[in-house]
């Protein structure tokens, strides 16, 4: 995890899929879950985290870009909520040997073809 | 996004979160598609994804690790899968003003304390 | 199938959990098709028809009740949608040997226990 | 609800898809729930079920049919969430305006076309 930059208060500001597909590898074999961390397992615990995310969502009518007017610690539950839709999505591509950053790389380029820019 | 590192063929290695972030901000500019991106309609194109990502592994039975005997079509459709799922996820973490590199930095932090490593 | 009323033209009006339930065990049995019909594989079929209905709404922003502008042929791609949830999830009902609208009578009575009504 | 039929210890054993609509409307109003049962709002509540049905298999690898060797307060919770799953998609299709059970009835019929039941 060389990689990492910190700003002056030492906090991460660009985290790469590398660095936290790492972190999570190490995370499982510290805790030996290696073992219950198979696709469908972790496909479903990841669909499991999305209900938990849509559950933020659900009662509130539609929401403004920003969240105006939302409480901190509600921000702060979706971050949680966000991230663990976003680990087990890091760790399900890991164990189906698939590369998420190269993948959503070529994707990128896919879709810029896909669906052209307006020419402006 | 000059901080990619790109390996002797000028792949890609190792893009952030921050990274993709950025791209898919231009890629809705570029289409005048940020009035479509509103917090609830990014967080049900993501159930949609998560949808087709799930119908991949849907009449399977249980799938080893590494998708041994999968033909590679399939692994590049999963991998375009998974990649959508994350697309629709940073740019939902970007309209709601949550950072999603680092929310998912401190849940690893979070996770680590709650369930703490065994002693080997 | 006996229980089932028809109107003038025919048409079932009032069918039953268990109607629908005997119906995806007979079309299976007619296909070969339940060595596929394990928890699990359900499962992630049902998720899968939960992303197709979520595709429907997803670019929309709110939508009020009862649909109106919504074309005729929307209406009826989301009666399909909505309806290969029912179906998936009732045959994922009966493959777990669980009697859904047993369950669900339940569930009603659990939850008006939970949440008692207002008095008006 | 005139027609459901009840056994011998009065549980109702057959009941229909109208009956649950009838029984949830009646629930919402008498709570002034109305308001909340948008179709955004119910779609996202039923996502959020479908990820509390899907953290009951998660860790559990392969499931066989009729769940041996589960504890009954495992299947209890079980017919609790698939329940939720029910109830959320009949409202979401009542207040969309749509006859689910209609719907289904049609669905059936165009699978039995689209997919023809082999020759036995």
């Amino acid at each position: 995890m060389g990689e990492e930059k910190e700003n002056a208060e030492g906090r991460v500001v660009d985290i790469s899929l590398k660095d936290l597909s790492k972190r999570l590898e190490e995370f499982a074999r510290a805790r030996d879950w290696e073992k219950y961390h198979s696709p469908r397992n972790l496909l479903l615990a990841m669909v499991g985290e999305v209900g938990e995310l849509s559950e933020i969502f659900q009662w509130r009518g539609e929401v403004d870009k920003g969240l105006p007017n939302w409480q901190q610690s509600d921000k702060e539950h979706l971050g949680e909520e966000l991230s663990d839709v976003l680990l087990y999505l890091i760790r399900l591509s890991d164990i189906c040997g698939i590369d998420l950053g190269d993948a959503a790389t070529k994707k990128l380029v896919k879709n810029a073809i896909k669906y052209p820019a307006k020419v402006l």
